[in-house]
C-alpha cells in the first residue's frame, strides 16, 4: 500500500509522506464524494480551517470554505454563523487558454489524495488528459502552518507528459464566496469586499469585512515559480481585479516532461488580532516569501511533532480503529487556538458549515475531556471562553425570567443565544424551534465541564478566580429554574427538554433535575470548602453574591427537595415516559445501528418511547458515583433497547456505559459507529463538517472506557482496563500534575512512565484498585 | 419539419412560431456548439444585443453577453471595447435544492432551439432528466423588445413530468461578467458594481458603471409567476445580494404535469440617454409589469413586421440561400439604433466580443449599401456618426502629421483611433500592429460611403450641411498624404497598406491611390457644382476652408499627377508586387475555398504574391466606371488565382466581380462562402460574433450582383439581372425617392411596383438598358 501511495509522487514528496499508519487515503476520484472529502481532508491550524476543495476549480461538486475562529456574521441568515471567508486556494491552470485539472470533461487517471495526519499535510496527485489528448501530471501538497497560523500554502508540480509549450495560470483570491453555496434558499454572503490590490506588487490582496459587525479580514496570496533546478522560469505576470476576485495572471514555457513547481503562499489576518489587516498581510507574506515554503513547512512539521508527542494514541491489533482514533485526535487537536480564550470548538469543528460553528454542550461533555487530559492549556481556553461570556449568560437568564447565568444552547462570539426561535425548513416553511426555550441542561454541562477541567488539571487558581463565578451563577440559575410543587412538596423543573430531543418539552426530566441538583450541591460544597480554606475569597464572594447562612440554608433545603425521579432502580426519563406507546427495537441496519420498530413508524415522536439519543444513560455515565452498578445495568438494558442514536453524541456514551455494565460486544459496535462516523461517512453528512462530539467521545471511549482511566475520589489516577481481546497494546499520553505520563495498557498489565528525566514528585496511581508509584 | 418543430412546444408557443421559411433551427444539443449558437441566435433590438446564452446557467461552454450601443470601456484591455454589461437573463431552477436545466451531468432529450426571424423571437424546448430520474419539460421564449428597446423578456414554462413538489428559483442579475471570460490572458472586467437593491420591492436592480468614463448602467429584472390558468402560484419570494449578483429567490409548488409560466421582465437603461438609470429602470419595469409580456410582445412583433416589409428578400428555388439571406438581413437590420447617430455597427454586430464592437471600413462599403436601399433613416445615422466624429478625425490627422481629416481604422464612441499600436498575442508576446499607421484607405471609404448614401437616397441636404465637410476634410487629408516624386514627376503614397493586409507597408498601392484620387476629384467636382448651384454655400465653404481658385488649381494639378499605377490592363497591386515569388492557387478545400500553394507555405507573406483578400479586385468593384470590362476581366482572372479570402470581406466582392466578368459558377461559390459564414460557421469563429461585412456583402451580391440593380450615371434606377438558373424568382424592396418599391426578378423579366396607392411622381427605370415607367 505505502509503495502504491508513494509511487504516485515525485521524490521530494515521497520523502515527505509519513508511514502508512499516519495516512488517510482517497484512492479513487468520484465527484459525488468530493464534498465529504472536503470536510474529511479539511485542515485546521488553530486559527483557521480550510476545506479540501481543489485549487484547480473547474468542478461543480465543491464547497470551498475557509473559516476563521471568531469570524461570525448573521446578515440574512436565520442565525449568526461562521462566515465563509475569501477562498485563497485557487490556482487555475491553462494551456492555450483551455483549462486543465479536475474538469468535468477531462479524463482523470491515477488519482490519489492523501491526508498525512502526522505532519498535517494534504497530498494529491493525478494525471489529466484533455479532450485534445494532452496529458499532464499534477502533484500537490498543502498545509496551514501550525508555526505561524496566519499562513497557508499549496505547492503544485505540473509536468506535461506528451506536449510542451506556453502555460498560463491564475493565482486567485475569490471574495465571492458565500455560506450554503449549493443551497439557494439559505445561501448568504457574509462579507463585503472593500478593497483589492496587488499588495505593493508582491501578489494579490483582498480586504473584506463582515457585514454586521464590520470586522475586517485581509487575504493575501503570492506565487513563487521555479523549475526543478530552482531557476525562476516565470515569463510574465500581471495583476487584475475582477469585481470581488483578486487575480495574478502569469505564464511560462515548459518543455515536454519538464516540471514547474508553483508555490502559492497565503496569509489571512483579521481585525480580531491585527490593527491593520493590510500591513499584517504584507508583513507576513514578505517574510513567508523570503524564508520560503520549505522552511515554514519544517517549522510546521515540528509543531505537529510536539502535538503528537502529547496526544498520540497507539492501538495495536486493530488497524482500522487505530487510524480512526488518530484521525479524531488529529482533527480535534488541530482545531482550537492555544492562544485564544475568546473562541470555542464548533460542533462541526472548522470543517463545515452546519450548526454555524457554534459551541454546544458537546464541548464540555465530549470534547473538553480530551483536552483536559492532553492539552490542558487549550482546555483552559475552552473553559475561560465560558467565563468570558458569563455576563451574557446572566443577561440571557434575566431575559428568560431567571436569575444567575443561563448559558445559551448555541454559543458563538458574543455569548448571545444563537439557537434561533424560528428556523426556515428546506421546504420554506417556518418552524418554531423550542430548543433554546426548553433545553436548559447545557448550563449544567458548562459547570460540569469546568469542574472536570479543574479536577483533571488541578487548576485551583482558575477555580478560585473564574470557575467559582460560573459555579455560583449557574447554581443561582437552577435555583430560580425550579418551581415548588405544594401538593407533592418537591421542587420540579417543568416544561424542559433533556438530551433526548424527541420528547419536548416534558416535566421533570431525570437528567436535567439530577444535573441541576448537582450544580447547586457543588456550589454549596465549594462555598463550604472556601469558607474554611479561603476565608478572604469566601468573604468576597459573600459580599458579591449576597451569600449568607440563610441563603445557603435555603439552597440546601431546595436541593434536598428536588425531585430527581429516582436514585436507584429503573429511572423514568421524565414524568409520564413509562405511559408512552412502546415497542423495543428489533431490527438493525447493515452498520448494526438500530431501526425504528415497524409499529411506531410515522408516529409523533413525543407519543412513543423511542429515544433520539442517550438521556438516562447519559445521566448514569456522568453521575457515576450517584448510581450503583445494578441501577446502571438496569437502566442501560432498558434504554438501550429504545435508543436510535440519531445523534452522533449517543454511541460513544453507550460504548462506555456498555463497558461499565459488561456489554462488551455492543460497546465495540458503538465505538465503531462513533469513531468511523466521518471516515465511513456513516451518517451521510460528513460534507457538512467533522463530528466534534464523536471525535471526543471516541477518544474517551478508548481512554476512559477501554483503558478505564479515571480519578478516584481521593484524587489518585486510577485504571481499570478492559481491553478488547484483539487489542494487544494501547499506548497514550496524558498531562498529569504538570508532567506528561505515557500510559501503556496490555491485556494483562499496565505501565505508566514519566516523560521527564528530571526528578519529579512521586506519582501514585492505581491499577484495578492496586496502588503503584512512579518515582 | 415544421410539424416536428412545433411538436416540441405547447399550444401557446406553437401558435406563435412563424412558418418554416422564417426559422433557423438547432436540432441537437452538443455543448461544443454552444458558443457559436450564442452568437448565431443572438438577438438585438437597436439598443442592445444579447447573446443566446442559456438562462439556466449550469454549463461551462458559455459566454453570456449583453452589449449596449455606445457602452465602451478600456480599463486593462489593450483597446477600448464594447463592455459586457450585467447578465439579466439568469433564471436558475431547483428541485430540492438540486439545480436542473442544461447541466453537464443531466440527460437532455428532445432539445430544440428555434430562431424566429420574422418575429425576432428565440424559442427553446427540451426535456431534462436528473440523476435521480426526475423528468422535466422546459419551454422557453425570449425577445428584446423592438417597440421599447430598453426591455427584454424571457418566458419559461416548466412542467414536471413524473414528479411534483416544491420548486425553487433564482431570478438573477449577474454583475460579475467580464469580456473574454474564457481567455484568461485577455479577460477584463469593464464595469464596477455600484449598487444592488430590490427596486422598491418590485424585483432586482443592479447599477454599474464603466470603469474609465463612469457611465452608469441600470439593469432591472422582475418575475411574474402564474400557472396556465393565469393564477398566481408564487409561494414566497425574497431578495438577496451576493456581492455583484442581485437575486430574487422564490418558490412554488407544482403537481405532477402541472405547468408554471415564469415571465422574467427586464429593463436596461444607461446614462447615455437617461438622467437617472434607477428611476428609468423602475418606470420601465413598472409599466412592463402592468401591461404584461404578451402586450409588449405584440408590439414587438408589429415592429418586426414593419421592418420586414421594407427589407425582406424572397429567393425562390434556393431554400438554403433564401434562409441565409434572410438571416443576414435579420441580424443587419436588428442591430443599429434608428434613433441614434452617435453609434455605428461593429464588425461583429452586437453579437460577440471580437474587434471590440468597433466600426471599420466594413460599415461604409459592406453594410451601409444595405441600409441606403432599405432603411435610409438608419443609413443617415451611420453617415452622421462619421460627421459627428469629424473633429476627432481632424485631430487624428494632425497627430499623424497630416492635414484635413483622417478617420481611424477602428472607431468606437469617441472617434479616437482604437486600433492599438501594440497588441498582446495569445502567447503573451507584444506585437507591434501597424494597421493604424499604414492602412489609410478607410478615410476614402468613409467618403465613398457617404457619397453613395447621398446618391441612393438623394439626401442633398445632408450633403450640403454635413457631407461636404467630410468630403473637403478627407480631400485635404489625401492632398497632404501624397508626396511628390521629383524624379518621376508624380504624386505617390509611400508606406501604405491596401485592403490586402498581408503586404504591409507598400508603396503606391493601386487601390489606395485610386480611391484617394477619387476623393480629391469628387471634392473638386462638388465645389464646382456648388459654385454654380449653391453660391451662398460655396462662399461659406471658401471662407471656412480658405478655398480659392489657386488652391483648386493646385489640387487639380496634384490629382492629375497622382500615380495610379495603371488605368487599364493588368494592374500591379503595388510597386514591386509583380516581382514577388509566385505560384497560383491549385488546391481548394471541401468548402471550395482556396488553399495556400504548397511551395509558398510558411514563407513571409510580404515576400509572396498570395493575397489575404480582394485588393485590385475591390478597386474594380468600387470604381466600375474607371475601368473597362476587359480590364476588369483581366484583373479578376489574375488576382482571383492569388487570393485566399482569409477575410470575410473578400468572397462577396469576388462574387459580384465574377458576375460582372462572367464567372458565374465561382460567383455562387463565393456567395455561399459569404452568406453561410455564420450559419455554417465556415470560418470557425462565429462564437466571436456575426460577420457584419459578410451579411452586407451577401445582400449586395444578390441585389446588386445577381439582380444587377444600380443607378445609371443619369440617376435612373437600372437593372441588368443575371439570375442563377435555379432561382425562379427574387423579390425584394427598396426605398427609392421617398417611396417603397417592390422588385420582382424572374429569369426573363423584371417587375417594379410601387407600394403606395396614392399617386406619386412617375418613376423611370431601366431593365437591361430599356427604359420603363411606373405610374
Amino acid at each position: 500500500m505505502i509503495k502504491m501511495i508513494k509511487d504516485h509522487f515525485n521524490k521530494e514528496l515521497r520523502e515527505l509522506i509519513s508511514a502508512e499508519e499516519w495516512l488517510i487515503v482517497r484512492e479513487e476520484y468520484m465527484p459525488e464524494e468530493n464534498l465529504a472529502y472536503e470536510s474529511l481532508f479539511g485542515l485546521a491550524n488553530g486559527r483557521m480551517g480550510n476545506r479540501a476543495a481543489f485549487e484547480e476549480g473547474g468542478n461543480k461538486k465543491t464547497l470551498p470554505a475557509n473559516y476563521i475562529h471568531g469570524v461570525f456574521d448573521k446578515s440574512e441568515a436565520f442565525m449568526r454563523e461562521l462566515a465563509n471567508t475569501p477562498n485563497w486556494l485557487e490556482l487555475k491552470m491553462y494551456y492555450l487558454r483551455e483549462p486543465f485539472g479536475i474538469e468535468d470533461n477531462q479524463e482523470l487517471n491515477d488519482f490519489i489524495s492523501v491526508l498525512d495526519m502526522k505532519k498535517g499535510i494534504l497530498f494529491r496527485s493525478y494525471t489529466v488528459i484533455t479532450e485534445s489528448g494532452r496529458k499532464t501530471k499534477i502533484e500537490k501538497m498543502k498545509f496551514l502552518s501550525r508555526a505561524n497560523s496566519y499562513l497557508g500554502a499549496v505547492r503544485t508540480y505540473i509536468t506535461p507528459l506528451n506536449y510542451g509549450g506556453l502555460f498560463e495560470f491564475e493565482n486567485r483570491i475569490d471574495g465571492t464566496v458565500t455560506n450554503f453555496a449549493d443551497f439557494p434558499r439559505f445561501r448568504v454572503k457574509h462579507l463585503d469586499t472593500l478593497e483589492i490590490n496587488d499588495l505593493e506588487a508582491e501578489g494579490a490582496f483582498l480586504k473584506s469585512e463582515t457585514r454586521d459587525f464590520g470586522m475586517e479580514i485581509g487575504t493575501a496570496a503570492v506565487v513563487d515559480v521555479k523549475n526543478l533546478a530552482g531557476e525562476d522560469i516565470l515569463k510574465s505576470k500581471q495583476f487584475r481585479a475582477f469585481g470581488e476576485i483578486a487575480c495574478e495572471f502569469f505564464d511560462l514555457e515548459l518543455q515536454k516532461k519538464e516540471t514547474v513547481v508553483i508555490d502559492k503562499l497565503a496569509a489571512v489576518c483579521t481585525e480580531r488580532d491585527q490593527e491593520d489587516v493590510y500591513q499584517a498581510c504584507l508583513k507576513n507574506i514578505k517574510e513567508f516569501k523570503q524564508q520560503g515554503l520549505d522552511s515554514e513547512l519544517a517549522e510546521h512539521i515540528k509543531e505537529y511533532q510536539k502535538m503528537w508527542s502529547k496526544a498520540d494514541l497507539i492501538l495495536e491489533g486493530d488497524q482500522k480503529m487505530q487510524q480512526a482514533i488518530r484521525y479524531n485526535i488529529f482533527q480535534l487537536m488541530s482545531t482550537p487556538n492555544p492562544d485564544d480564550n475568546q473562541t470555542n470548538v464548533g460542533a462541526k469543528l472548522l470543517h463545515g458549515e452546519e450548526y454555524g460553528g457554534h459551541a454546544f454542550w458537546d464541548t464540555e461533555l465530549f470534547v473538553l475531556p480530551f483536552f483536559n487530559w492532553t492539552f490542558p492549556e487549550i482546555a483552559k481556553n475552552l473553559v475561560e471562553y465560558r467565563y468570558n461570556l458569563l455576563d451574557k449568560a446572566k443577561e440571557n437568564a434575566r431575559e428568560n425570567g431567571y436569575r444567575g447565568a443561563k448559558y445559551p444552547w448555541e454559543s458563538a462570539d458574543t455569548g448571545d443565544e444563537e439557537c434561533p426561535a424560528w428556523t426556515i425548513e428546506p421546504d420554506g416553511t417556518c418552524y418554531r424551534c423550542y430548543v433554546a426555550d426548553y433545553e436548559h441542561h447545557v448550563t449544567a454541562a458548562v459547570t460540569l465541564g469546568m469542574a472536570n477541567y479543574v479536577k483533571v488539571t488541578g487548576d485551583q487558581r482558575f477555580m478560585k478566580e473564574k470557575g467559582i463565578h460560573i459555579l455560583l451563577e449557574t447554581a443561582k440559575f437552577w435555583v430560580s429554574r425550579f418551581s415548588y410543587n405544594q401538593e407533592k412538596k418537591r421542587y420540579e423543573i417543568l416544561k424542559v427538554t433533556g438530551p433526548d430531543e424527541w420528547h419536548e418539552p416534558v416535566d421533570n426530566n431525570a437528567y436535567t433535575n439530577h444535573l441541576a441538583k448537582w450544580n447547586i450541591d457543588f456550589a454549596l460544597e465549594k462555598l463550604k470548602e472556601y469558607r474554611k480554606a479561603e476565608p478572604a475569597l469566601y468573604q468576597k464572594l459573600c459580599q458579591q453574591y449576597g451569600i449568607d447562612q440563610k441563603l445557603i440554608k435555603c439552597w440546601q433545603q431546595l436541593s434536598e427537595k428536588i425531585y430527581t425521579v429516582a436514585d436507584q432502580g429503573l429511572i423514568e426519563q421524565f414524568e409520564g415516559y413509562f405511559e408512552l406507546e412502546c415497542e423495543t427495537i428489533n431490527e438493525w441496519d447493515q452498520n448494526k445501528m438500530p431501526l425504528m420498530p415497524e409499529s411506531l413508524k410515522g408516529k409523533d415522536k413525543n407519543e412513543i418511547c423511542i429515544l433520539k439519543q442517550a438521556d438516562v444513560v447519559m445521566l448514569m455515565f456522568l453521575m457515576d458515583d450517584k448510581f450503583d452498578l445494578e441501577t446502571q445495568q438496569t437502566n442501560f438494558d432498558y434504554y438501550e433497547k429504545r435508543t436510535l442514536h440519531r445523534s452522533s453524541l449517543s454511541p460513544s456514551i453507550h460504548c462506555m456505559m456498555g463497558l461499565r455494565v459488561g456489554d462488551d460486544q455492543r460497546a465495540y459496535d458503538y465505538l465503531e459507529r462513533s469513531a468511523y462516523v466521518d471516515l465511513d461517512n456513516n451518517q451521510g453528512n460528513t460534507r457538512e463538517g467533522i463530528h466534534a462530539a464523536s471525535a471526543g467521545g471516541s477518544w474517551q471511549s478508548v481512554v476512559l472506557g477501554y483503558c478505564g482511566m479515571k480519578i478516584d475520589p481521593d484524587g489518585v489516577l486510577s485504571f481499570e482496563p478492559k481491553l478488547l481481546a484483539k487489542w494487544s497494546r494501547v499506548k497514550y499520553s496524558i498531562s498529569w500534575q504538570g508532567e506528561i505520563l505515557d500510559i501503556e495498557v496490555f491485556e494483562d498489565d499496565l505501565k505508566v512512565s514519566r516523560r521527564s528525566s528530571t526528578d519529579g514528585q512521586k506519582i501514585r496511581y492505581r491499577v484495578n484498585g492496586r496502588e503503584r508509584i512512579i518515582n
